[in-house]
């Protein structure tokens, strides 16, 4: 874990669930003297500070960089390119900038031009989340557990990687260090793909809607579960869709041609091999449980 | 609900979840008064008997069926019509005859022929269930507020058919009446498909874990949710793509033909066409919330 470490002032742009969960717990741990909360939105500010998330706040990129020993960027990840934009000439030397995004080759491409000398910018993404959003829904207990992949690069600086990974150890998390290529591709299968096929899932049957039969209705709670994240922000996920574009290609075209194999079996009534293809799912999705027993199944 | 109904002799072949638990409701509500267990587990059916579920059980179909005014078939989809055909020498002329299957087609082109004179086969499907299996799992509360769907066709008996509604409507179930195709296509779009791309999604990450990237590790609660419908049993989900085929292939082309379009959107990144076909899909999923409000987001 390294010494203690210890950063005058943060600054973070983006004080929802998971900026606002990362400041309580660098303000718990004495890792942060002064939080400053940068945004958008001023009645989430004030809720931030009302909580005690944050010290300060301001809209005013600039005044809010100015002198920062850190600056978390938890913006959505269309914009963290240009929100660093904006931040650079407000940078001081030293400054360790890092972000939250779920894409990270995309961002780290963008980013790293626009990294002044003598800053350092370390890339990461801590995989937590729950449906709730905003200042109000942050609580440090968020990261206990979860993982957070950092992915630096050959230019990223050791000693500024450390202490990000510090940072993260410090709420919890489970860091993991690997390049942002591979946290594309895991992050496509595990998550973003996902995504895509709950959205398109859900689309088949509101087609259905529309000639008149309202198959909604029938349905039972495992339609519910698996639908959840369908209910997850259109914005986010059509800006995560451009950022990861090659993977989540890559994942869909995998996941296509093996529901074009499944059809297959089906339409031959091959019912020892569905047996097999829904066995090792059966199996591999068990797996997951049994690795993690405090989950719920 | 029409005047009370009394069946002197209930038989019932599969006392699981699903047959257990109308059995515990046929009892406390005394529509039966004699309620004989069958099945091929021993150890199930003296559970069943101890926990209250069975007056007696039996491993003898004709014994089991003999002299019985109602018989409920709750085995798996495939094995129904065989049941029947095993059980029509012993059904006493006036029994009613019905089932728990979840494709009713293929179960009414099966077991209509075998059905003998004077005997009323009704058609039908509770949908509900949790994730448990067995008369240990069974709880009278199962289809308070769940859909049950008949469905009868031109030669269906009609007095058979209003004592077949009673008793789910006695188990707090909403009874709808439709016809075989339209129930086969809704529970094909609703759960059969679900169930198929679950499967499949997760073996599109079993093929990722197979060259040596434990992508399962990252994911998150999202993942879990959405694949645990992957942990359904191989057996009774190869059976019921057998049963529904024609149906489950047609909807796995709507499906196919949604993502393919899909995956065009994310190639041309035409953000707008992605937020509106997610933000179609999110309020669709929040209306299955908002008209069931007791049920969890």
């Amino acid at each position: 874990m390294g010494k203690p470490l210890h950063f005058n002032k943060v600054a973070i742009i983006g004080i929802g669930l998971i900026g606002g969960s990362l400041a309580l717990v660098l303000r718990n741990e004495g890792i942060a003297s002064n939080i400053v909360g940068i945004g958008r939105g001023l009645h989430n500010l004030e809720s931030a500070q009302r909580l005690g998330i944050i010290d300060s706040f301001t809209r005013d990129i600039g005044e809010g960089f100015k002198d920062a020993d850190l600056v978390v960027v938890a913006v959505p990840v269309l914009k963290i390119a240009e929100t660093i934009r904006q931040a650079a000439p407000h940078l001081k030397p030293g400054c360790i900038v890092t972000d939250v995004g779920s894409v990270k080759g995309a961002v780290i491409t963008e980013v790293t031009p626009l990294i002044p000398e003598g800053v350092h910018f370390v890339a990461g993404h801590p995989i937590a989340g729950t449906e709730h959003s905003g200042a109000e829904a942050a609580f440090p207990e968020l990261y206990i557990g979860r993982k957070c992949i950092l992915t630096p690069t050959q230019k990223t600086d050791s000693g500024a990687l450390e202490k990000v990974r510090f940072i993260w150890e410090a709420t919890g998390a489970k860091v993991v260090v690997m390049d942002a290529a591979s946290h594309d591709m895991i992050l496509a299968a595990v998550s973003h793909l996902p995504h895509m096929i709950a959205y398109t899932l859900v689309n088949t049957v509101g087609d259905i809607e529309d000639s008149g039969v309202d198959a909604l209705s029938y349905s039972a709670g495992g339609f519910k579960d698996f639908t959840r994240i369908a209910s997850s922000s259109p914005e986010m996920w059509s800006d995560i869709c451009a950022m990861n574009k090659a993977q989540l290609l890559k994942t869909i075209d995998g996941f296509s041609r093996r529901l074009e194999s499944l059809r297959a079996l089906i339409e031959k009534e091959d019912l020892a091999a569905l047996r097999s293809e829904f066995g090792r799912a059966k199996s591999l999705r068990d797996s997951l449980i049994k690795n993690n027993p405090k989950e719920r199944a």
